[in-house]
């Protein structure tokens, strides 16, 4: 049984499975439920598993939750069916696995890398949105896969039972890394710090969605990632009545906005792509108070390290300003980043000929470049410098919506392809 | 025993009374510890009682928080020791009641009126806040008594317990009106559309604080109310990824930050005191998400209600303009409202001889001109409009911090001074 | 004949007077063909004239425009008429004059003050607009009679000519203060600094316009001048090509925009009346290049000095951050300011009974406050500090449009009763 | 004699040329002297000359300055020594000519272009600045050659008059076309209309500066030209006396700044380059005045024509939004644009290869990617499209500061060997 029959044969499995991931998000560092049920599954498959600390080095993550909503998160999960073992295992904040199948000796080590944390977007309540139709909606209100991490795992762990099944006709070692928090590119970092791809010689990672134009179709690298920072803003101001003495306030919202505008009017760079997005903003605590506080939740984008910089050092002049302008404090803290991507060409060329030849794609360019960030970046950034070589393969999918839209979703049936062909990509370089 | 040894000799228990209340908060409509307290106080003392949807019109509510917040409202307020009986017969969002003292026969209807909610303010946790140093702080995050209706209703009962006490050598009937949601002057018009105040002859409002340098002295009328319109805007955009595809996104976040700013940079009015203020702007689901929400909460005020219009109809125009900037839509609602002050100066001369002559205050100054809002003001307007006489007292107290903030809080002292000043006023129209 | 008749009979000569006036507006420091037209005609009616440097100290004026500017006011006064002598006189920035006529010994010191410049406003071209209908709309482009001050002078000479026909029926000593630069309060400190009220014992200002509904009728005091401010800003940044280098550049013209949205934010103040106004902002050399230049315009108003300090200093504290926000450097100047205004009651109050008795006013209504500010503060306020009174009147008009928009206009037959007005005053007074 | 030969002969009389030509800097549309001076000369060179209206379509002109500036212009030009014969003859806006020299028969048609115009800049008054170290500094206050159209005026004649000497050896037609108001990019279009590159076969641009790496170096094609889009946006508002009666006012400054600020925060586009930059903005006539008018000059790019639309389309909507915000009124006007560059890749190749042998250059990169925009990409566009070939290089120079700064300078022995080059080129294709 060929990757595509295998593929097909458990098509409903996995779609099963992937529903299941979309119904319970869970957002970056709280994916205790997805994750133990992973470590089940490959368990299962006989797959050795380092789950938590040893794979997720505590100094280096970013961004991590309140503890309070780390608790809730596990009690959460195991209410929803997740094995407490797991969960324990993970604690606080190491939500990571590394999935190791030795197969006959010889051949080299090949790691794939999966993320499998959520969105915080609130999935939509159109009847028409597919996942109201059939009923997987997130039922996590705020939490949603709307970038199609549900799938990235599903086929995971396909892969993982087709390379499991076929072990004995492979050579090398198969390396499955389960990464949490890849949305606001805090996860990774603490992966590659721990080592986890220290040891690999060819890595592979995917992506699914994008583009409407790309769907059937399969590109074989994204050298596009964006570096990127995230960056908390807190402004703190003095509140006083809004009506009965407003001059002795110091309005820390208004010191928010006018940030907020002349963050997004941060000029253009003429040497590359950049971005600034201000995507959350909370400010003032009543109607009738002037406002004593504000948080922004910021993040830069650059197309070399350089631009990035310039972009963010633009960003903390500009905080800064609006916190003298108000004559109030402003506290910055950096919670995500990741450099710009890297891929190795030779090896895309030779998956753009195996990706032609496979029969699961319409086409097969070269080279997609998106926009986005990807902490990928840091895996690919890691292996290359070690001499190995990588790549991050965009599997195209007809999607309704932008990702990180309340109505995205992808098409399941390139998802089952995606299995086919990371199955035929395993087995081509597990050799 | 006269109104003065009377607070005086029952000081320990009104100032414990005060601590109690200003440790379990309770916002606007949410008032069911409170309320539920003062009701067996009442009922102790002989009172009649009307409590709920009788005195509380249902369609003149404004603001009403969701149903939710109600029911876990009630469910503290019983935890925290209420009487379940009128936690149920407030029912959802009729936290308002009416107690009577007929006293002899052939006087008139005085009424009195107390505000009884707290503000959406997180007290301070400053070790030097008096609260905090004799333990009184609130329990409740995110609330906060921090503008004095904890004395308010302390004050109210004191009132209630000394005409108790001389109702024989009183004449007439003693009216005391408990009103929900003064904040965001959301509570007093629907009490004076059940018809409370329709019956009185003489009214009477007060606050205490609002400035030091009346620390000690009673103001006898405060005609300075602003008129106000309280307004929630909603826009709503689009959201697509920060990076990968921003321009596909539509920002309400933006629209919102560009909409506070000018909504602040309204014209001022040449005719008379006017003022803004957007208290609350939340805004964005995530940091990588373009956001597609924005919500914010306004107020506005006019030293006449035709002041309060012209910055109404601009902030109305400029939230539009937000919305076709950013392409979007942007829905607004009016929460809450008030019209501008009335007082009737012949009481208020009689009121301020009678505090001259008082032995409890240092001054007593006719006016006392402040910027707030009151919708006390619905009161006053119907029982003068009747041909009844009214007025709204400040009794003035050495706060630390301005109304509002964080710090606030009023001297004790002067609360019991309170108690002896209505004890006065309630025996000397009570003829 | 009494002032009524003196008014009626010389009125079309008076309206010619206004007209040519309108005509040929003057701005602020550059009334050289006004302040020269002026001195010929006292001259003429045997006023002791003191014209330029002795009446204007040259340390204490703001706001001069350029030598240039001067140079070219000069000459082309000097080009429509204007008499060479007096322009020499008043040379550079010295466009104040005093007259006076001594009358019969042994009475007092009677000062009435004129303004004279014009404003910065383009004229309507809307033939509809009276001084188009006329032919008498200014010829010079940019500047515009939209305050009034046309018919201010023509008051004052018709006055002047008044006091000369009665001189041997008078008593005591009247002084006519012409005075430049009123528009941006800029030219009444020069001249109070140079001593010309010093001996002035009874005082009057007098302004036309401001409120239809004071049409055909005179206030007898305005104590509601606003405290003022004006400031200069230049923001200075670094240029670059925008499309090519667009992240070389240092933006002023953003920054001058976040700074005037801001400024226009600042927040009111409880105790009383504020303003603030970005009156010019210009910014930028060429639609191509990154706007290093930005220069702003703006005054401060507070109905008391403490008041307007507050918006004063959140101005400067707001232009500081707007220029942290850009890293560039901003400057800041004082170019003009007033005093609130003060007046004398007791005056005023004579004023009514006067105004009333005097057949010339439809009604006379004690105190008229408006919001604007004016220099004559200062006179005001150094009369009333050495012993005297003082007082300034509002000579109601139905003006079309507000004063400074392009369609202001005056009633003439409001001006010719300001004459009639105004004689009576000063034979009142001067006995 | 080489070109290498001629360039160095001559050096002395080009540099002197060029000072000229950036002493009297004329912006565009305005550019009498500078055209005159360049007919007068290719005349005595023996080129056959078109001049105006004739090479310059009326119709297809954007962005023209008023007669007035065009009137001042002309006088200016003529007292500065320009031929009046051709000033008449290019009347009002009709700077351009094309002169045309027929070598031996049998050769193609090679087009070279040169822009003339001047930049909206102040020349820097620094003495460290070269032009004030020679002398020869813009004697125009606030025009500027701040981009090097002096040295392509001059490199243009020079390359001419090696042309003329060398006509006897060289075969086909050498067309020189002198373009008006690059700057703005509103007169390349017009010259296209008007035909003057229908019967080009190969066709030549050049820019000198742009990147200080580019010292001594060629890059033989550009094809990072950035659609653009000019546009002048004028606000209208209403006046008022901003402390009389602020809330009659409809504030055209802040919906301007409002705007500015907003039109600089369009986002980012996921497919390519853009920018936006409102590089002047007016706004107001006085201080005290509400101010009721605001100009914008405003330019949007983008790496493909769909993206320029995007951001013009934003731009658009920003504006009307602002509008609606105020309640007031805008206007906006299309002031020039061109089309994304093309260049063709064969004829850069052959262009690399020719510099590489040259002896001129230390490098010839093949390609230069700068974010700015041309016109000259009309005069491509054509070209190619009629089955000829262009392409557009650039002449890298050491630069003190950025283009449109200042400070702009370029090193004149780049000048001279750009003449050497150009020479070289011409005898290369004239075969």
């Amino acid at each position: 049984m060929n990757s595509i029959e295998f593929a097909q044969k458990n098509k409903d499995r996995f779609i099963a499975m992937r529903r299941d991931l979309h119904k319970h998000p869970e957002p970056a560092w709280l994916e205790y439920r997805t994750a133990a049920m992973a470590a089940d599954r490959l368990t299962e498959l006989g797959f050795t598993l380092v789950v938590g600390e040893e794979v997720v080095k505590a100094d280096s993550r970013m961004g991590l939750p309140s503890r309070e909503a780390m608790k809730a998160a596990m009690d959460r999960a195991i209410a929803e069916g997740a094995n407490s073992k797991w969960v324990e295992k993970m604690g606080y904040g190491f939500t990571g696995m590394v999935a190791t199948m030795q197969c006959q000796p010889g051949g080299p080590v090949v790691g794939f890398r999966a993320d499998i944390d959520s969105n915080d977007v609130i999935e939509s309540d159109d009847p028409g949105h597919f996942p109201n139709q059939e009923g997987f909606a997130s039922c996590h209100h705020g939490a949603m896969h709307a970038c199609g991490h549900d799938a990235h795992l599903t086929m995971a762990l396909g892969l993982a039972e087709y390379v499991a099944m076929k072990k004995d006709t492979l050579k090398g070692t198969f390396k499955l890394i389960l990464q949490p928090a890849e949305e606001g590119v805090r996860g990774a970092k603490a992966m590659r710090d721990a080592g986890v791809v220290d040891d690999v010689d060819i890595f592979f990672g995917m992506h699914i969605g994008f583009d409407k134009k790309l769907s059937g179709c399969l590109a074989c690298m994204n050298p596009g990632f964006l570096a990127t920072t995230k960056l908390d803003a807190t402004f703190t101001g003095y509140s006083s009545h809004a009506g009965g003495s407003p001059e002795l306030g110091k309005n820390a919202l208004l010191a928010a906005c006018t940030a907020a505008l002349n963050l997004q009017a941060i000029s253009r760079h003429s040497q590359g792509a950049s971005r600034i997005n201000v995507g959350v903003l909370n400010a003032g605590t009543g109607r009738n108070v002037i406002p004593d506080t504000a948080v922004l939740k910021i993040e830069t984008r650059g197309e070399t390290t350089e631009i990035n910089d310039y972009i963010k050092e633009r960003a903390l002049q500009i905080l800064k300003g609006a916190a003298v302008m108000y004559d109030i404090s402003v506290a910055t803290e950096e919670v995500g980043g990741a450099p710009a991507g890297q891929n190795t060409e030779s090896l895309a060329l030779e998956i753009q000929k195996l990706a032609q030849d496979s029969g699961i794609f319409k086409d097969a360019p070269l080279v997609y470049s998106g926009g986005g960030s990807e902490d990928c970046a840091f895996f690919l950034e890691r292996v290359i410098a070690n001499g190995g070589r990588g790549t991050y393969m965009v599997l195209g999918s007809a999607i309704p919506a932008p990702h990180h839209n309340p109505k995205f979703n992808i098409e399941e049936v390139d998802m089952i392809n995606g299995i086919a062909w990371l199955g035929r990509v395993a087995e081509t370089y597990l050799k």
